[in-house]
């Protein structure tokens, strides 16, 4: 018995059918005397349908309306599964971000949690209610609906989780839990029981699709207690945790970005300030930036190349292109055609033999290595795009992660 | 230069195309120094289509939670006029009816407006931003979303018009105004220039589903200056006003309701009381009834006929047939299969030769009368579902109404 707030994901409630199942988790969860706060996302493909819809009228409308566009689509899902959870009799009811007191920063389409006013929650918790809370979305001091951004609910499940002092927060999703590579790439992978945040962290911002890093972020932040588990399956999930000291090397999965462009920034001129300027430029537009190396200095010049999301190239070049003068730099050159391969493990980087082990495997795979990078406890190549499902694999292998739980 | 509330209906914001075509209009009045303030229903199917996705989930879900699913289609539609505005480079601001201060009592799915705090549609209003608001919803003092029933957004542009002392209120729909029949059962039907608060508020109620008669309420008590367009022209429509003393007795129009279901109660005790416990019955249920006859009482027993939506027939037998002994009745007898004719216009009642022109029409048409009902400006009759038509047509010829302005 204690407080349980429950995530479940999109495709958790795209429809009838599944809405009704999660009503059922719900209500067990309920029925063991616990106190119970869900949150839900938009159903299925609907926040794509909002932003398609959005794009027939205005290729570019304001962040402030989108907000107030797309929080409908979770605003659906809450009343739905309140619906649901009503036919099998129990008591509940549904909230908006608002109505839930979740109060934001007035970045639209981006907003971070300021605080949580826990009050109407904890008021119908005491009712015995079942709680459905909106994630996605929370209101600004304008009295303005917001949106928290890619992997918002996450985010919203854990900043709920934080503020209520919940005894455990799961996340449901379409999988069973953090698996060492992508099943999808590779046939082998297993399942991990337990992980740390930091290297969850890792995972999500490699590109793992389970956890969007914010959300770790803030568990870690607050020690929240966390399982991601698969809402189609009774499977025990996989536990992320704060983890002590880590005694043993482990590489906990394999992970691969093809949503990444290269951008090279050719001929600057080798003194102080350049990269300064050029990352702060990017910054000013926020544009995150990734794998960044810098060519050693030779004829008094300098090449300076680095990844961003695919999404940003566009606008990252056009950044640069009308800065040239300013950044000092003869040209920019990119590509889109790379993939980022990483390896993710707490201590990976103090074991010299991790990085090696894993450059072998590219190499007997003939697999060329176009940019290195290394964190505390991940290590990242950029391949060929082509290379890189084949790169995930060899080096899964190699590190024998299937046998790993 | 002035402030204009404009309401714009589902069929007018359906998709892209017209949402552009709304934002024009809108622009147009801004562009005249007018302050405007947009009501939007949702679009086109929205509100069907939400609640049959609820149907697939609970065939009986609380009103609470309908009405936070059902908010959605008319916040989707604000988001989507304030881009299409924005697209077009004019200052603009979407409002849910809770931003927009609407205050409701907690009668979810039926609410009625309490009260309206004006200060942030003045706020934006004075920052020269076209202001559009969610129609059909508001906000209750337990801080949920409520919903105001059927016309509910023309009930939200009245109200607002009437709270901001507006100096207009136009009703955009998909026809030019109010006619003196609905043109497609009467070809020849024409469009009034002006009709009276009371004769529309028959209007309305007898099915002539251009105004609801709740709104039409509204405007009458706070004499709100109204107007009736079609958003898909310029014509000027219909104005909507107070007529002070009428001399000229004046058929307004000829209007058909077959969403009707006829019951009579038979052989119930000649004795007081008995209408009142029938009635109260049927009002506890919340079951609007019309066009009670009473027969003469014989043999110390009497019958009670009166209609009733056909949505509420099954209701309505129900509690009847629960309750025949408490009624003192014999039995229950209903059809559905009748059409509820009606004339309308002020005056119509104390001239004895209006209702004589229009049954005359119908015995010349051979149109049998069932029943028969009138008020101070509407006389209706029953016929058989079949005969509808042509009693329509045959009451509209006799009153010369294509002639009418």
């Amino acid at each position: 018995m204690g407080l349980i707030v429950q995530k479940y994901g999109g495709s958790s409630v795209a429809d009838a059918e599944r809405l009704l199942n999660v009503a059922g988790r719900v209500i067990e969860t309920y029925k063991e005397g616990n106190s119970v706060v869900v949150v839900v996302s938009a159903q299925g493909d609907t926040t794509d349908h909002l932003i398609e819809k959005a794009g027939e009228i205005n290729p570019s409308p304001s962040k402030r309306e989108m907000d107030v566009l797309l929080s409908t689509g979770e605003q659906v899902s809450i009343a739905l599964l309140a619906m649901a959870i009503e036919k099998q009799g129990y008591p509940v009811i549904s909230l908006t971000g608002y109505q839930a007191g979740i109060a934001t920063d007035s970045n639209y389409g981006a907003s971070r949690i300021k605080s949580i006013d826990t009050e109407r929650i904890f008021r119908e918790l005491d009712r015995r209610n079942i709680v459905i809370v909106a994630g996605f979305q929370g209101w600004n001091r304008f009295d303005d609906i917001t949106t928290l951004g890619r992997g918002g609910s996450d985010t919203t499940a854990v900043a709920l989780a934080a503020s209520l002092k919940a005894d455990l927060c799961e996340i449901y999703t379409d999988v069973d839990g953090v698996y060492t590579a992508d099943p999808r790439i590779v046939p082998k992978a297993s399942k991990l029981n337990e992980i740390s945040f930091d290297e969850m962290l890792e995972l999500a911002s490699l590109g793992a699709n389970v956890l969007h890093n914010r959300s770790v972020e803030l568990a870690k932040k607050y020690n929240v207690n966390m399982v991601v588990r698969s809402s189609f399956n009774n499977n025990p999930g996989t536990v992320v945790k704060e983890v002590g000291s880590v005694e043993k090397i482990l590489i906990r999965g394999v992970t691969r970005d093809s949503n990444i462009a290269r951008i090279a920034v050719m001929g600057v001129e080798d003194k102080p300030g350049v990269a300064f300027r050029l990352f702060s430029l990017l910054a000013k537009e926020n544009i995150s930036v990734d794998l960044i190396i810098q060519s050693i200095g030779r004829d008094n010049t300098k090449d300076i190349s680095f990844t961003v999301s695919r999404d940003s190239l566009d606008k990252a070049l056009l950044v640069l292109n009308s800065n040239l003068s300013l950044i000092g730099a003869k040209e920019i050159d990119f590509s889109d055609s790379y993939s980022k391969v990483s390896i993710v493990g707490a201590g990976a980087v103090n074991n010299p033999g991790i990085a090696a082990t894993m450059f072998e495997a590219l190499y007997d795979a003939d697999i060329n290595i176009h940019m290195i990078s290394t964190s505390e406890i991940k290590i990242s190549v950029l391949v060929d795009k082509k290379d890189s499902d084949r790169a995930v694999n060899v080096i899964h292998d190699r590190f024998k992660l299937d046998s790993l739980q």
